[in-house]
Formats: C-alpha cells, structure tokens, sequence
C-alpha cells in the first residue's frame, strides 16, 4: 500500500502555475505575491524626527549654548524650516522632516519654553539623538517583500507605504467540492431514520474560505448516467475536484465507474493511514487533478489539512512550511500497520514546549470531537506503542 | 507608569455584551456562537454500516453457517431489508442502515460471491464489527458545540449535519480606525520629500479582517475643530475607536484636546513598554472605548495584538487564550526600564519546543521588518539581560 511519505511525493509532483491577476492591494491579503515589493524611495524617505520638542545644532550645545531662540514650529508635512545662527532652534513634532541645517532633537519633557525661547535642561544629549535617519530601513529599490510570499498584514502596510493600490498576485486553483449518493439530504431538511444531512461539503468549504480558497458545491445523485456527465463537467471547467466519499467499491458508488470512463488516470489509491485509508488520487489528460477523500468525515478533513493544502501551498509556490513537533502527553497504543492521525489539544508548557494531548472518540467517524481538538498528531506507521514524552510532527487544523 | 499587567487589567475592566445576532451558518465561520448546538438525533442516528460487504446475523456464523443466500442489496440511505433465516444475507453499503435482523458487517474483501450466494472466508469475525453504534457519539440532545465557542470548520458540520440553518452568534463591536496628520497622503499619491503615505489604517485593518472584524477608516486632517466634529461623531456611531498616531503633546496634535473637551475619560496613558509606550487608553461616557496607540507602525502593530485582540476576545466571551511560550535562541540585551517585544522568527524543534530567533529592526519605527517576523517576544520590564536558552511569553501575529 501507498504510505503517507509516498503519497505526498506523488502529490507534489502535480504542481502547476495557474498564471497571475492583478488585485486591489487590500484584497492581496492571504493570497502569494508573484512580482517583488520594491522601496519607491528611502525608508525613511527623509531624517525623521521621532520626539516632539527641539531641533538644534549639536555643535552649538558642545560649545556652550543652552538657550535657544525659537525660529519656527515645523510640524509634519511641512516643508522644512532652516536655522541660520548656533543659538537658534526650530520647534519641531513627531514626523517632521529634521532641518539641514540641525542635527539633533531635544524632546519637551528636557526643555523649558518660555517667551519664544528654549531652555535645555538635561546634560546627557547624543548627536543625531530622536531621528530615524533617512535609509536606514530600506534603500530605494531595495526588496521589502519577496515575490512568492504570502501577503500578510504587514505587506500590505508595505504596499500601502510604497504607493502600490494593486498587486500581481498568484492565480488560486479553481476548485469544486462534490459530494454524492442519494443517503444525503439538504441542511434545510428533515431526514429519514436511515438518511443524514449533507456536512462534508461545507466542512472542506469552510477550511478552503480559511485558506483564501472560493470553491463551488456540487452534489451528484445516484445515477451513473447523470455522475458521468457531472464529473465531465467538472473535469472540463475546474482544475482540481475533491470528492468526500462515493469512491469504494459498493454497487452504488457510480464515481470509480466515471471516473475510468473519463479516462482520469489513478495515480494511487488507498494509503497506509487512518483515518483516510482509501484516499483515491488522479489526474484528467487535460491535468485536471481529482483528490476523491473518504466518505467518513474525520478522514476527509485529516486529507484535506494533510494532502491538499500541503500541494496548494507547494502550487502556489510558498515555501515549504516547517514542520511543528509537539510532545505526547499520555502513553497511546494503535496496533494496526497504518499511520494514525490521532486528535489531540496542543498547550504550550513553561519550556516552550508544544504538549498533545489525545482526545480520544469513536473512531474515523466521530466528528463531534473534532471540535474540541485542535491537531492531528502523526503517529509513525512501523511503531503500535507510542509513549509519554515522545516527539511527533503534528499538523494544526 | 503604567505596567504591561496593569494596562490589561483596566482594558479588561471594560467588557461588554454587543448582543446577539442570527446568521446563515456558513457565514457563521469565525464568529462566537451565543447558542449551544445540540443533537437533533442521536449521533450517528442509526447503527450505521461502515463498510461494503455483506450483513449477517452473527449466530449463524457460530453455528457453522458459511454460506449465505444474498436476499437483497442496501445502498446508503435506503430502508433497511430483512433477512428472515440465519442463512441468508444483505448485500450492504458503506452508509447504510443495518438491518434489525443482522449485527454484524463482512467487508468484500472477505467474501465470495457468485451466483447470489455470498460465501464467508475468513474465521477472525467479531460481532457487531464494521459497524458505527447508533448514538455512541452523541445522545440526541447532547451538546454538540458550547455557547462562547468559536465556529470552526468542524463547527459548521456540526450545525449542517443537525440542520442548523442559521447560527445565533455574538455581534462584534462597530470599530472605526481613525488616521490623522495632513503629512499623511493616500496611497495612490506621489508623497511631497516630507510626507508620506497612509499605511497603519490598512495594516490595522487587515488583522481585523483575519479576525472577522469589518472595520470603518477615516481620516481627520490637522484642525481642531474638524478634529472634535469628527471624534464626536465617532464616538456616537461606533463602538471602539482605533487610533493610530495624533496623540503625542505636540502643537498640532488635536485629538488630545478634542478627547478632552469632549470629555472622554483617561483611563491610562503611557505604558512601561517598547514599543508602544504613549499608548493611550479611554472610555465615553456612553461607553464608546478609545485605543489611541502611537503613530509609529510597530508600535501600532505591538498594541493592536497585545491589547486590542486581548479585549475583543474577552469581550466576546471566547475562553483567555492559553498563552504560548517560546525559547530565546540567542542572547539579548535591552537596558531601558520598559517591557521589550522583540520581533521574532519562530521555528519548531525535534524537542518540541518552539524557538525564537530575534530579528532586529532599526527601532520601533522600521515596519519592514514585520514581514520577515512572525511574533513578538515578551521580555520581562524587570530585566535587561535576556540568555539564549531561556523561555519567554510569545504573542504571534
């Protein structure tokens, strides 16, 4: 059987660059920058002045002077003021641009304003003490966010600074979320004993939101006719399908039948793992790649978080993310030969350590608990005994 | 001055209940649920087949009865069938009822079947396995999801899969982030060598937008009586003012002046913290709440998720994050009598623990540099000596 580190191989060898848009840079955010942000100018463009208070000439004070007569108030965005004698000052606030002809900035608290004259109190003054000296942050052209970063809060602060109102972003994937068979019945309405409603779908589409992701809702009754068109349709107009259940072998599930009829070429099926077993993988000729999940929802949701966000990231071009590791705070045991997803709560300790903490259900399709959880531990497939204190990769969902 | 612990404690001191509102439940992802969810039925409502095989009673396999006439075949969500005599079977689907007749499941795998007989395989067959038990995840009327939780992914199936339409969630705060300084251009603006352009009203509201918050942005130029128009009608409309910058004692900083005549309390200004320090924090007498954090974008950035995010979570109702902690992985000083965050990369060990390597800026005022970070470091107000090895609060953004 396929393991989970061969799975993800075969996965990740399915990228593809699914091209740039431009966007409003308020709207770039989540999305993966695909041109660079460059600095327009200085950052800071100009000595900036970060106290309230006085600008001086620092060799006026080295030579004795400590009263100074106020020759203009500069606020921010004015236009900056010049000094002509040593004992002169300007009057200046926080973000103004420092004169020429000063050098240092004595804040309020050290100064006594009286009668259009400034006397400093305090000895201890630095040179170009209060300014953020032009350039020091950033040099024109150079790089504050690279191409293929995702874009946070703080780059679109940087878009903002550098005058950049749209952004080339990477294009995301266009996605359809399908579930199938005629046991599931509308949220809205009441079902029989023997049937449930549709959750699945809603789940896998709430996690994509999460992720910056619109995808479209498809359900597909049971009919092989109607499947067989449905998944064409599919195959034809979205880039990547993600099927929860409809893919075992039962004498109802119409969807490995289309799926062979459409000529979509299977790449694995069923992996060394529970939940998530029989995880069906594929691709279209025309690249269209088909990620068919289990039907059982704890299992969907472990091989979305596992399988397919790991490939959108690696699609979109983000660097691989780190891998987190977290301690195991009670001995677990899972006999049979496949990896086991185990939920767990995380708290970090007074070490800085990461502790997981199993949450036990019942079973691949106890979603209940997944509410109260907040990661899949990923118990190693050749180990039954796992004990207290032992390390694990965990993947946060 | 105000300490980090102090300045919580009075923010904390101000909570309060927005209301309830009713949402349809997708949109409810990310809101704080003002309703518990409850099984409408027990969970899984019926004793439900976990696996594509045959459905048999498990007295008939003890008395030797290998063989099995296949009466009728069950899809998922079809009425269940009847077998009449031990020697006959169902041919059963993933999802479907099990019959009353039957107990236990044998997987395809493990049997033959030609000419409508099904013939058993294996021996090691457990009574009752492959099947879900009705209700042994839930009992109808369980709680699902508490009140004060968040809607997570596995919360929205929880509502759909209980038919949940709509979500009774709690209403956010109306917060309007307020600008202010004619030094200040918009963003598709050439700035003049002395100003620059708006970037901390965007960034402010990016992070609400990743915590479910729309926010209002305004404006204010300098002039003190469009200053106390504007303030005045804010604090009738909205809930929470986030300012950024204009609250420094400097001659055009007409926000303090307006806050006062329009006599909005002071609860505290100035916080022992860097960055941040000229925090100011007040409250209407109707009950609109001021943060009016420095002008310079760190500190902004420091303040907003130190303070504001500590308050809206408490303020909701959500449960106080537990808090994260993480390893100094190299030695640092800081000598002023002020609490430090330090920007930060984090990065999970094979220990477990997470480790912080400090990425230093140009001061408070380098922006830049929170695109290469992911947290700040809290280091204790009483210290100046920080040694790689040892653990400190961390607060990511």
């Amino acid at each position: 059987m396929t393991t989970v580190e061969q799975a993800e191989k075969l996965i990740l060898a399915q990228l593809k660059d699914y091209g740039n848009e431009t966007v409003p840079f308020e709207q770039a955010l989540g999305k993966v920058l695909a041109e660079p942000i460059l600095a327009d100018r200085d950052l800071p463009p100009f000595n900036r002045v970060t106290m309230d208070g006085i600008a001086v000439s620092y060799d006026a004070l080295q030579n004795g002077i400590n009263t100074f007569k106020i020759k203009a108030t500069q606020a921010a965005g004015d236009e900056p003021a010049t000094i002509d004698e040593p004992n002169e000052c300007i009057e200046i606030m926080t973000g103004a641009v420092l004169p020429a002809s000063a050098d240092t900035v004595i804040r309020y608290e050290d100064v006594e304003i009286r009668a259009g004259q400034a006397c400093v109190y305090v000895q201890d003054i630095k040179k170009g003490q209060n300014i953020h000296p032009r350039g020091i942050d950033k040099k024109q052209g150079d790089v504050l966010a690279a191409s293929g970063q995702m874009v946070t809060p703080a780059i679109i602060s940087l878009a903002a600074s550098v005058g950049k109102t749209h952004l080339l972003v990477k294009k995301t994937p266009r996605v359809v979320i399908i579930s199938s068979g005629d046991e599931l019945v509308d949220v809205d309405q009441i079902p029989s004993p023997y049937q449930i409603r549709k959750s699945n779908s809603y789940t896998v589409k709430a996690v994509l939101k999460q992720h910056g992701l619109q995808a479209d809702v498809l359900h597909i009754p049971d009919d092989p006719e109607v499947t067989k068109i449905q998944i064409q349709h599919c195959l034809q107009n979205y880039d990547v399908l993600l099927l929860s259940g409809g893919i075992s072998m039962g004498k109802f599930d119409y969807i490995p039948q289309a799926l062979e009829d459409l000529q979509v070429e299977n790449i694995f099926h069923k992996v060394a793992q529970r939940p998530g077993k029989p995880f069906w993988f594929g691709r279209d000729k025309d690249g269209a790649l088909v990620f068919a999940f289990p039907g059982n929802p704890v299992a969907t949701f472990v091989c979305l978080h596992r399988y397919f966000l790991t490939w959108l990231n690696a699609t979109l071009g983000l660097p691989q993310q780190l891998p987190v590791y977290a301690v195991l705070d009670k001995d677990f045991e899972f006999l049979p030969a496949l990896q086991y997803y185990l939920q767990v709560k995380l708290k970090s300790n007074q070490h800085g350590q990461l502790m997981a903490s199993p949450v036990e259900g019942n079973g691949s399709g106890d979603f209940a608990n997944l509410a109260d959880t907040e990661a899949f531990l990923e118990l190693p497939l050749e180990r039954n005994e796992f004990k207290k204190g032992e390390v694990f990769r965990v993947w946060k969902f």
